[in-house]
């Protein structure tokens, strides 16, 4: 079964969640820490529909699908070949009953689901400002490392139109940019309700934020506890060690 | 000598830096750890003129004072008790020649000492929202904590009025405002660059925040290692030690 669902260069990962697996493609398609953390950070309740949103290789998906059941999940791609991995991940799962993947630009998504009609939606965009002077901008891991097919303005604006009111986005991204992503979003009526940072250890900036907003919420931010991924001695902390 | 400068129902309180010693009154003007937090997160240069908002007692004023020389720190409060506070805690100290303190309105501000006089602006201002329903509005705490007199916007466009270009405003704050600070801090063209959350321990939310914010500074936030204020057996940690 799995062998009919790979392609040359690809693996399967265990998920440690159900049972579940991935197909990961290491040279151009494979889930980090941001996505385990942002799968952990997102709150589904049953009976919501679920957006993930730049969805890769459909690891924040299938996270949330070992999770929990009952409700459906729709992963939106760009890439063609990330799409197609997704896909199988979805029958690798046999989850096709709740899960699919629509290959498609989030900056046309309301032409694609039309306005308003997600509970939730979950991404993990490109972090880092599109620059000049890539050897190829063209390549899988450019467009989903680099603000070159969308920017956050672009993730944001669209994920406010698809949100149904009191919808709630799910975000990871650098905290560097922190002060322009509450901007945006404030601009497009989702309010930062919650935040935690992720620090590599405790002496350390933190390096990536978790952000949950609300369409529509009133203005009052909750900073969770931060959690640090490595102990001084380099190993892992009891808390990431408890999220995967 | 000290006894000349105390009043009925005043302290006088070892700041353990250098023989400083504040004049508190308990039951009106008596600084916190936020005062303490704020004067240890605050970087000031040889050379660079101080102005502490909101200054209170003068407890941050006189915290910098404590450890460095060599520049002039001016402390404005509005409240005529306070400023008065506030004076006398410079005369205690044998600060005149460096520190003054100005009795006056921030909203006003400019027109006591002019555009972009300030290297850097230290504020400890009102937390929360005015609300109707005070027992009394006019108390001097009540003006302390509550937006009665001034709102953070009023500070913040204050402020950027006052620093020169390149300026640093240095706030303590709620995280819970987080939001709305960033967002009035970008409109009066001060970008947030540094943050540091403040977690009463590290199983709970912070509780404060403290912002550095650079008059016409490029986007780019840096989130550095929370501070925990307890450890989980309720005594102090040994990095809140270090800062006392």
């Amino acid at each position: 079964m799995k062998d009919d669902l790979l392609r040359p260069g690809e693996r399967v990962d265990d998920l440690q969640r159900g049972g579940f697996h991935l197909i990961q493609n290491p040279s151009a398609f494979c889930f980090g820490i941001d996505a385990v953390l942002l799968a952990f950070f997102t709150k589904v309740m049953p009976g919501e529909d679920v957006l993930d949103m730049c969805t890769g290789n459909g690891a924040v998906m299938m996270l949330l699908a070992a999770r929990q059941k009952g409700r459906h999940l729709t992963g939106l791609e760009i890439q063609k070949e990330a799409a197609d991995l997704a896909r199988r991940n979805v029958v690798l799962n046999h989850a096709e009953d709740t899960c699919d993947v629509v290959e498609g630009d989030l900056k046309c998504a309301t032409d694609i689901f039309g306005y308003e009609k997600f509970n939730v939606i979950t991404v993990n965009p490109p972090y880092m400002k599109a620059q000049t002077g890539f050897t190829n901008p063209n390549s899988a891991k450019a467009i989903a490392r680099h603000e070159i097919l969308c920017t956050s303005e672009d993730v944001i604006r669209s994920c406010s139109k698809l949100l149904k009111v009191r919808g709630r986005l799910y975000m990871v991204h650098r905290p560097q940019r922190l002060v322009e992503l509450f901007e945006q979003m404030r601009a497009y009526k989702l309010e930062p309700k919650r935040i935690r940072m992720i620090h590599p250890n405790k002496e350390k900036n933190a390096n990536m934020v978790l952000i949950e907003a609300v369409k529509g919420g009133n203005a009052e931010l909750t900073t969770e506890p931060p959690l640090f991924v490595y102990e001084s001695d380099g190993t892992y902390t009891k808390e990431l060690r408890d999220v995967y």
